[in-house]
């Protein structure tokens, strides 16, 4: 394990390994091209993440996972603890194997087939193909784009809540945009998910990876719920430790009317985790705090570079520097000639790019930063072209 | 990695390193406890599983599958057309996370909530499971013992089919009594079927432990299909590779409705399986054959052992001598003082089985013997006690 020896050096991407890798991100990228889209980072694993997984190919360890997630939901648990003052109860939680497997099952019995969703606009693109999958409603409520970066649009939300939605998909932290809710903006919500009745599945997969010098990650499930509010939180290692191949995921959930309604989950969807899942999260959310901390830091610092290259090299393309995640959401309409679509781009620079569409945000693009200044300064360099 | 280095040494099997495991079948076996139920083996992953996810950990190679399953389904089928003469079409193989989720998908697009479904009984829990999960309703139909084994009853299934059923799960070679189906019983399974419009999920997942000294496993898509046929074959390496909690399977649609029919499965489905259980699963099936004869012959004797030794000195326990698995299917009824669960037999010899209730049989035992002759031994001299 070439990787285990340089743990916090996340300069040291090494290209030709991650060039071997069979993960999606960097599926079919040839020699001249720099993969910057699927959400997934060009780092080594964490040491404790490689740690786990190397004992367990030791011992054959590569059965079924315990339903339970063994100590997955504790680590857990006590990584919200310690970096956010949330104290959920490991017991209540069920696993899943995966994040959107989650919000599946979870919108299978806190909602009924039609009923409408609200979606955040523009949104990760699974959040519309699970709607679909599910025969529920997608209702669009778009973010609004202020001189002070992204905002939620709480009377749209009020709007669409009162016209019947049943549920609400909240990203927070936000993919594409990186955008970051403060506590009175989720209170907001919470207090209109309460009045409305509406059920809160909130997706805070990316918590872990708020960006240095950005505010602090506000845990929804420490809002006041109110009286029978059905909120589920869902979590994961799979993004701020990189192992989305894995498959482990954890369904939180926040009222008791919500463990109640999981309680009706399938039976076998929680047999359905990963074993590798299952001890890399909790070797991740037990032992990596400090590896995140490195990992937060040298994200910073790629916004940071991108930010300052932009607005010197590039400034018709529209940047609004992000608090969280490490994927930047870009404005391309700008561009002398209009937008480029993402394969476009590709052609003429050599940089994949996630397409706006995908998001339902034709125009725009999605450039992942989860790579090493090296990298990063190369691909960005490239783009001062378009 | 200890054991890549005594590949085919399956009486080495260190009990300590699979005590350390986290998978299923030995958690929370104390000391005194022999493991014998949940369907893993002890043995060590086979040497090519072990070399393709040591060369995955290092590349850091955890993140998203690609959803064709990159070389998996060609590999299946070279491996199809080496052991069977059978040649499916890897383009039109559906990758799935699991066989039961296969399960449940594949009945979601070819049957609607409600319509019967045949199970052959005593069958694998979680088909009666899947059932309830996907709102279908159970059809069983009971496999019959007679003088020479397990048989089918085809004429059951003829009464079934003609009651108005529109889907059969069947599992072949068969867990939980090991039985292989010949030519001539499946030729009239696929004639019945096509008459009746009945959907065949044919579950062989088992199809490559067929033992030593057994006749060869017919794969159901060798058979006249009959115009209009719904048939769909599904298959993993996470059985004969014991690699279940890796998280990869493949629906194999054999005729053009059934294809058309799986073309209407949900976008994400194919986008659940995990990176190592393609790369495990692509690996197995390309250069696991020396390994697996090795193991096929390894269980063939443990077959033999335990048929000799119930026989010697445990006559009362039932047991046909089987052609395929490495689960014997024990009938306790005729034990002095009646059959004893699992937990009883656990309690009184230390030796955890899978309780026959499980697969609608209570007062049976299934007992896994994919393990050393020095633990098989072992445990079957306790199982004497009884
Ligand atoms: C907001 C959000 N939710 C969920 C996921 C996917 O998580 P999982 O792979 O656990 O389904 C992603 C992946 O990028 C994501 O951005
Ligand atoms: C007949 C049969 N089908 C399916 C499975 C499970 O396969 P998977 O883990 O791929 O769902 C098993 C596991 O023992 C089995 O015996």
């Amino acid at each position: 394990m070439p990787y285990a020896s340089a743990p916090f050096d996340f300069d040291a991407v090494d290209l030709a390994a991650v060039r071997r890798r069979h993960h999606t991100k960097w599926e079919g990228a040839g020699d001249g091209v720099l993969a910057l889209s699927v959400a997934e980072t060009d780092f080594a694993p964490a040491p404790p993440v490689a740690a786990a997984l190397g004992r367990a190919l030791a011992d054959g360890d590569l059965g079924y996972a315990p339903p339970g997630a063994l100590g997955l939901p504790a680590a857990f648990a006590a990584f919200a603890g310690r970096h956010w003052g949330w104290h959920p109860d490991p017991a209540a939680a069920v696993p899943v194997p995966e994040v959107m497997v989650g919000v599946v099952e979870a919108l299978r019995v806190l909602t009924a087939p039609g009923d409408g969703v609200v979606v955040e606009t523009p949104a990760y693109g699974p959040y519309f193909r699970v709607l679909r999958e599910t025969g529920r409603t997608l209702v669009p409520v778009p973010l609004l784009r202020t001189e002070d970066g992204w905002r939620r649009d709480t009377e749209g939300l009020r709007r669409a809540f009162a016209g019947g939605a049943r549920a609400m998909l909240l990203c927070n932290p936000h993919n594409p945009t990186g955008f970051l809710a403060d506590r009175a903006a989720l209170t907001a919500v919470a207090g209109l998910a309460a009045e409305h009745g509406v059920a809160v599945l909130a997706d805070e997969i990316w918590a872990p990876l708020v960006l240095d010098g950005a505010p602090g990650f506000v845990p929804y499930a420490t809002l006041p719920q109110g009286d029978g509010a059905r909120t589920v939180v869902l979590t994961s290692a799979s993004k701020a430790y990189n192992v989305p191949g894995l498959k482990c995921a954890l369904l939180l959930p926040v009222t008791e009317a919500a463990a109640a309604a999981l309680r009706g989950l399938p039976e076998l969807v929680s047999h359905r985790i990963s074993l590798l899942g299952v001890l890399a999260g909790e070797a991740a959310f037990a032992e990596g705090d400090a590896w995140l901390a490195g990992l937060r830091a040298y994200l910073g610092e790629g916004r940071d570079l991108l930010t300052r290259s932009l607005a010197e090299h590039a400034p018709a393309i529209g940047y609004t520097p992000q608090a969280a995640t490490y994927l930047a959401w870009l404005d391309l309409r700008g561009l002398p000639g209009g937008a480029p679509t993402a394969a476009e781009v590709e052609r003429r620079t050599g940089v994949r790019l996630s397409d706006g569409e995908e998001y339902g945000a034709p125009g725009w693009a999605r450039l992942n930063f989860g790579t090493s200044t090296a990298v990063l300064e190369e691909a960005v360099r490239r783009l001062h072209a378009l």
